[in-house]
């Protein structure tokens, strides 16, 4: 009978020999001292080279849009119609709905979340501070800086689970049918942070129709991946906000986008698109704070793109460039963790991560371990409200940044610490 | 005897014949069918001219700062450590102690407050959102969107009137001391708007130093002309965060500022000076919002100016742009209504504003009949708390857009209407 390799039924003996295994190689991976980051989905300095030409953008002379305005001065707190044109084309969002700001669509999630605390949405009976509490559904794994921003603002988070499709549905519709104090939902609907997942239009449709106890509930739409596909179909964009006009809720979903990982992630168009009440409501409260964004930088990314196809053309480089690290990573997986079972992981189509789910109980002892060996990773639990992973098992693994050399060097240190955990647990140690 | 011209000592018969006058001036005005706009400080086209290099900076190539950043991507809240430095030498702030940010000092204003409401402050009891009741001190005639900001959140506003030297401490002083309910007060340290005040540096010493019965008490130092002279001698950048320390209240007083009168109004860098235990403050919640603001803005500004000298020359172009237009505004005002003596008005040493105050009782008559003639001005009451002019007087005149020709046509035309207006008033009609 041939040595087993799937470690969750080897003998006790083969544990203790895997175990041995690990732990050397482990011991060889500390004496690389290498400093190898996973943490975050930035882009490559190869990838923000594509986009070289906004460095001296819009160039001499040119600063009008084309109704004339001078995007130099004050002013226009929608943004230049014709670059929200570009990518209301490619969010499925009428350009009277969509408007462009700055350079994070966090912030406007943030503030969206700022202005019904403070000031209530068009529909609250009374600003949401004022309620006695407050919760918001998180589907689980998810992104992080949305849970930030609902945990530091006092919200109870409620985790949700992700099935291959979107949330649970089920699971939501019986929380919001009764809870008027849940207020809204975090979604990341094309190739979701980390986990890959595209909505699909069934789930779309029936978060923006089921029946919400909170009068004022909103879909936080956060479409940061609308564009990046990783495989030559892209997933569709879903009209989710003619969707939830359609079932008789157009007030519900709020759309979010930008160019942060299009352009330069630090120096980017966002953008949020919405009913006209909710613009009307959002700008209303926007133009206390701001007398407009940056239509500069506004008319440097309309110079740079031309149009939408201009998008897609710029997306296919950036794919070109992150395929072959996911492609990697996944082959390292499969290699090193395959046939051990003690690992899962997903295989997007897009977007940013890659979610690896190790055996219950060792996520933090792998992330600990791949530390100390100089591999940094998202803090245990980072994809889950509160930073707590109940089962213990997930790591997010963003492969965008690092060259590929480095990356197969961290890949390969963190199946190591995957399967040095894995049998520690195994046998008690 | 000859005519009066005092249009407050003219017999009844003289004033019927000097209405008539005006009443005929003003139809041949509004036969001139003028759109002429002294509504905001908006900086010329002209202005504008003087940052074209902006418009391809920072050049291809060129996106890391000195540290080595490559200020394409994500992070770095604090803002790029050269042009701190630069601004933190005109604002007389260390570097430590100032952060830039994206393109409106008002948001950063705006967001401070919204913190305070949402969280409290560092020595707050409790978030002010929480507070029963709120208020804020603030300076008349003065700034309408630091107004707006305050009147949307709810505080109650309270006028505090300006003397020559900055805002009335003694009023404060008596109305800080007992009630903790007054959270902060509005001030525009340097060429105030509209007044052209310039703060002494025993008024900011008293500002920074008088008990509070609000343990968080703020003072919101908005110094948006700190290099706008008109003359050769600049009014000094007071050290108000130093002052503060040193009278025992390190976190009192927040400095704003921003380039949008320097180089392009809708796309510059604004910068935050205050405290360390603020700064943290601020910056752990703004890092919820956002992973850092626009570096390569930021970087472009760096190399456009070079030095704190570059922006100090930078700004003489602007005072050549500037200065006529005020000589200008001044002249016109004299020859037109210095004899009636039914307006007086500032002479600025720098900033962007004159202050007129008319007849009492006419400035909103004054402001109908320019726009009538085609001649926009600020609405009435603007420069005060819930737009209400006390005494119906103050009206805002922004020199700074409109071309020669056209400002001389508008004021010429606005001393018609203060003329028609005290007549009629004059004559109870």
């Amino acid at each position: 009978m041939p040595r087993q390799t799937q470690i969750g039924l080897m003998s006790h003996a083969e544990l203790v020999t895997e175990h041995e295994t690990q732990h050397a190689n482990y011991a060889t991976l500390r004496t690389e001292k290498l400093t190898l980051d996973l943490t975050r989905g930035k882009p490559s300095p190869e990838q923000l080279d594509l986009s070289a030409e906004l460095l001296s953008l819009p160039g001499a002379g040119d600063f009008r849009d084309g109704t004339g305005t001078d995007c130099r001065n004050y002013g226009g707190l929608h943004g230049l119609p014709e670059l929200r044109a570009i990518f209301g084309e490619l969010l499925g969002i009428p350009v009277d709905n969509l408007i462009a700001g700055n350079n994070a669509s966090l912030e406007l999630m943030h503030d969206v979340i700022a202005y019904a605390m403070l000031y209530g949405t068009p529909e609250s009976k009374q600003r949401w501070a004022a309620e006695p509490t407050l919760k918001f559904l998180c589907p689980s794994p998810g992104y992080d800086r949305h849970f930030t921003i609902t945990e530091a603002l006092g919200f109870e988070m409620i985790p949700i689970p992700m099935n291959h499709d979107g949330p649970d549905t089920h699971a939501i519709a019986a929380l919001v049918a009764d809870d008027p104090q849940i207020k809204g939902l975090w979604a990341v609907p094309n190739y979701s942070n980390p986990t890959g997942v595209v909505f699909s239009e069934d789930v779309a449709r029936e978060l923006v129709s089921m029946p919400t106890a909170a009068q004022d509930f909103r879909l936080f739409w956060d479409n940061a991946y609308a564009v990046h596909p990783l495989t030559d179909t892209a997933a569709p964009v879903i009209d989710v906000l003619g969707l939830a006009a359609a079932a008789g809720n157009p007030n519900r979903p709020i759309v979010f986008a930008s160019t942060s990982k299009i352009t330069f992630a630090g120096s980017g168009v966002s953008f949020l698109g919405a009913s006209t009440a909710n613009l009307d409501w959002y700008l209303g409260h926007a133009s206390k704070k701001s007398i407009g964004p940056d239509k500069i930088n506004q008319l440097r990314h309309l110079r740079f793109f031309g149009d939408a196809d201009g998008v897609r053309a710029h997306m296919q480089k950036h794919r070109a460039i992150l395929e072959p690290k996911f492609a990697l990573v996944l082959r390292i997986l499969e290699d090193r963790l395959g046939a051990s079972k003690v690992a899962s992981w997903t295989e997007p189509k897009g977007g940013y991560f890659i979610s690896l789910d190790v055996l219950e109980g060792t996520a933090a002892r792998v992330i600990a371990l791949a530390k100390d060996a100089g591999i940094a990773l998202t803090a245990a639990g980072s994809a889950f409200p509160y930073r707590n992973d109940p089962e213990d098992k997930n790591i997010r693994i963003a492969p965008s940044f690092p060259k590929e050399a480095e990356l197969a060097k961290a890949m390969d240190g963190l199946a190591t610490c995957v399967l040095l955990a894995a049998t520690e647990k195994l046998l008690d140690k």
